[in-house]
């Protein structure tokens, strides 16, 4: 692959920049529906379309864009319908209630193929709110691994452009050298973070929760294909956490429940280096035997 | 509160029971959108609307009814807008994408008031497939506990109706006795099924990975107000694991990882009787300070 030119604005601003196209104003003019355009970016493509992650975070950037948002984001589900052909996709985000202190949105993204026809390629629903301070703990316990600047980022060449987007600094669980299949545990943990580094946001959150390769390749030491078919994001920190944690590593760990005919959930906590859970994540993905 | 006939049929089949009122033939006629109606149930009241689950399985029970359904569900998440009030609500099932093996869906929940203003109450995604028998483990470990027989139900009044329609038999973790707000972990381990017994579904099952009492309440032994969100279920059986699985109970743990500024996450695991991980679920959860 050649080198992708990353100049001016970060990759990742770029890929997630989303320009308006309509409004459409709901019966009872409470809310309105925005329609968006972006475009598939060549720094984050996968083997086939587009990193997820990536995907995730443009459909969460609907959300984050839209001048009637209420709050931040809670909850963030993504279900990930056909791989995005490169070039431009459309995007639409509906709130579709908005209470006192919480809001429901629906979005999803289609694409046009050559024939005219319109296709869904990804729906998505969130919560945002309006927290409050309130009592808080975290029982989640974050794993004592070396620091970030002790362990060595991974070298090797990636095979897909998006791998090159992200400083990861593997402390257990790497992707097998030797895919002789042999059968371990699905645990993985990596430091991690955008490369050039870039202040953390929702939005880049996001796009981390999906930089977890899949369990099944750990757990069965077998490069079988994949594609992850829904992802969820809690997020348990606000816009000050967020700002706090800056351009510094997050420290992820993830892991398998079951794998069952065809598909095996992935689940996954993402802790900055000062030892907060900004947001833990569940996957479910395909495999083929 | 004065007790509930339940004759014919099951009243979770009566509640979970839809009546189609529309197609809606979509654009180059490969899908159709059904429109239903439903009735929220007395047997399964909650203190303000219905049961979440319930809600949920109606949500779910509208894609198993759909006749172009393509497979069984692998992934649902459902997002609680807004509590129901009693009476007659509108479904929408609509089949946004499908492939080979895989089909995605969008759901809406809505009611209408008494002004004839027509709100979303409930917004759903899922993934429904075709699966294929692949390699299969389930990591994540059962717990050791006493079987069904050995351990007492919970006798004491109900406070909600929904409970009522449940046979809970705790292992662990019981909802706190005192409310003296002594610190805790968050997990709880129980036995449950039905009552009176009904053979598993994947609607019954939906609303079993509701049933866990709210976590912050056995976190911090304090009775606060609370509300699930969102709540993504994976479903690691098909139909004959499920039928397999009969009227027997299931063994559901749970636990939070995080509580933060008004909202917590719950996750949970649901085996049956001979060790099968049929479930693992996942919510985020409102609570006031």
């Amino acid at each position: 692959m050649s080198k992708i030119a990353v100049s001016g604005a970060h990759a990742f601003d770029q890929a997630v920049a989303l320009t308006p196209v309509t409004v459409t104003v709901h019966e009872h003019g409470r809310e309105s529906t925005r329609h968006w355009q972006g475009q598939t970016h060549a720094a984050y493509a996968n083997m086939v379309g587009p990193f997820g992650g990536i995907t995730a975070a443009q459909g969460l950037q609907s959300i984050l864009l839209h001048p009637e948002r209420l709050g931040e984001p809670v909850s963030f589900t993504v279900n990930f319908a056909a791989a995005l052909a490169d070039g431009a996709f459309r995007v639409t985000s509906q709130p579709v209630r908005t209470n006192r202190s919480t809001q429901h949105w629906v979005v999803r993204i289609s694409q046009t193929d050559s024939a005219g026809v319109e296709s869904v390629v990804l729906t998505a629903t969130a919560v945002t709110a309006v927290r409050r301070t309130t009592w808080s703990a975290a029982d989640a316990v974050m794993p004592v691994v070396a620091a970030p600047a002790d362990i060595k980022r991974v070298s090797r060449p990636a095979r897909v452009a998006w791998m090159q987007r992200y400083d990861m600094r593997p402390c257990s669980g790497e992707i097998p050298a030797d895919w002789n299949g042999a059968e371990a545990d699905s645990v993985s943990q990596l430091w991690m973070r955008d490369d050039p580094p870039r202040p953390l946001d929702f939005a880049s959150l996001t796009a981390l929760a999906d930089v977890f390769y899949p369990r099944v390749w750990r757990r069965r030491a077998l490069m079988t294909p994949v594609g992850t078919v829904s992802m969820t994001v809690y997020f348990h920190a606000g816009t000050a956490e967020l700002a706090a944690t800056g351009e510094g590593y997050l420290l992820g760990q993830a892991r398998a429940q079951s794998f069952f005919n065809g598909f095996f959930d992935q689940s996954a906590e993402l802790w900055n280096e000062a030892g907060d859970l900004l947001a833990t994540t569940h996957q479910i993905v395909y495999f083929k035997e």
